[in-house]
């Protein structure tokens, strides 16, 4: 096996420029990477101006399951960021229904989902009905008695993703559909993320530890549709369009944002593979050091290490300019 | 390594007074041998007179640290199970308090609570000072300005157990001591008990579920206080004076209860060993079954399989008399 090189530190105009002229097309973590919670990372809107200006192409791919894409649409308006559609947006609420479709589940079917309304509404327009979500019985003190904790036998399917808004009233009715008829309805889980950067340095628990619960309690495996996964990655750039060999992915967090573009082979003609890392979310440049000296302690530690990193997508574009 | 025969049936009068007659203590779980949720399982209370009679011992241990000592008694008062006295019973709560006690926590310290009442009522009872509980500000929606998301500087351990009480600031709040200081406050883990059983066949998800939640989001892991920690079982055999070779455990779980007499080398002097798995509470025959025949696809299967089972304590009495 080849030891991966220490990723490379971008640090002046140059350097910046001849990396980026690499590339043509960008994948983009969202927090930490565009913003944090709901501040503009600065300099952010200005680096993207100056991609669309060097026709550069790029999409947007979170973890974060809680908002759909028109959700995520409204908020990349309010933070003034210009040239982003609908279509260029995957947050993994929407992969979780693309996976539902993959899975065969027929349109119109009942899926039972554990997650904010982001999840709710992917499914709505994907054509399933979601059962579960905010339902107003799931807010009530736990009653074992509870109507909701009776399984519907007509659910084909669970989803389970990111949410603030979770009691035991929900984790015991979502228990009763993962055990349901010997543990066979499908298992999606919209990621795997252990903590999210939140405002003013606030380290806040993800989405893909309540997936992680929801395993343990049940004692069951989930399928993964959000980053690392390959078969998302491979969904995006044949959806984009993109050149494999010529996109780069840029993110905050090693074990899901790196090891996508490291497992899914981006960047194939750059000698150094075709990861960013930005250091502007969840790992610190003190989290980085201390993972590249013990590397060899990390499962799968090479998929880990990205080719580039960079203070801030705000620090590309000063040193761009 | 040998390979432990299948567990023998306890399914005569002859069978039953035999294997009973190499035991002098008992050690019994409590939810799904003693108890299903609110109801006692029936003979259960004619059994432990039988044994009284019989002089032998018992004490009871659970990984449920959702109650304290003081709660326990009560409720095998409201049961009407006599011979019960504080000092025979050993919940997780109450191993947590000892487990302070043993890292040389100074007594008056604050300790952080993640779980229900039975800890803070042990920790107050052992002289700590606990914080989080029940504290109404963890009742508030999420609000990331909230006071209760400041480290307390004077916090000297972490405490996660049993509660139905939780919700996204409890989990948040506890996040921030499991990262502080670099991870270094000691993160005591009441339970791995992924489930339950609950009233009416409902299975429910367990503390050792929470437990695990704080220990995938912080990346940490935590110290075991409950079944099957071996140190749990040396303390109880201590301080009840039992002899370890005549002493049998009692219980419904393969990975806690069984683990935790198999490991422990309960029963040395019976060449089946020490462990006794009831079917009344989490695990059925054909779970037991199930279990038996794919024992090769489990981790340290060995110290999973029990050494005799039979369907309940009432059945084992109706089998005596």
């Amino acid at each position: 096996m080849t030891i991966k090189p220490n990723p490379q530190h971008i640090s002046s105009k140059q350097e910046a420029e001849r990396i980026l002229s690499k590339y043509d097309n960008f994948l983009f973590d969202c927090d930490g990477v565009i913003w944090l919670d709901e501040d503009l990372i600065p300099g952010v809107a200005k680096f993207l101006e100056w991609l669309t200006k060097n026709n550069k192409r790029f999409a947007f791919v979170s973890n974060n399951s809680s908002k759909s894409r028109n959700s995520y649409l409204k908020k990349f308006e309010n933070l003034n960021i210009p040239n982003v559609t609908k279509e260029i947006l995957y947050p993994t609420c929407y992969s979780a229904a693309l996976e539902l479709q993959k899975l065969n589940i027929p349109k119109g079917s009942k899926v039972w989902v554990l997650g904010h309304e982001g999840i709710v509404d992917e499914l709505r327009e994907m054509g399933y009905f979601p059962l579960g979500g905010n339902d107003e019985l799931l807010d009530k003190a736990f009653d074992h008695q509870s109507p909701i904790l009776s399984v519907d036998p007509e659910v084909k399917a669970i989803v389970v993703g990111s949410t603030k808004e979770f009691n035991y009233m929900r984790i015991a009715s979502t228990l009763q559909y993962l055990l349901h008829d010997h543990k066979s309805l499908p298992f999606i889980g919209c990621n795997i993320d252990r903590t999210y950067p939140g405002p003013k340095g606030l380290i806040l628990p993800a989405g893909g530890s309540i997936v992680n619960y929801m395993s343990y309690t049940s004692n069951r495996d989930f399928i993964n549709v959000g980053k690392p996964s390959k078969q998302f990655l491979d969904i995006i750039l044949e959806d984009q369009k993109f050149d494999r060999s010529k996109t780069l992915m840029v993110g905050d967090t090693l074990y899901t944002d790196i090891k996508f573009g490291n497992d899914g082979n981006l960047g194939s003609e750059d000698e150094n593979g075709g990861t960013l890392l930005v250091l502007s979310g969840g790992t610190k440049k003190k989290d980085l050091n201390h993972f590249l000296k013990n590397r060899h302690e990390y499962k799968d530690s090479e998929s880990l290490v990205p080719s580039y990193f960079v203070e801030s997508l705000g620090k590309l574009i000063d040193l761009l300019e």
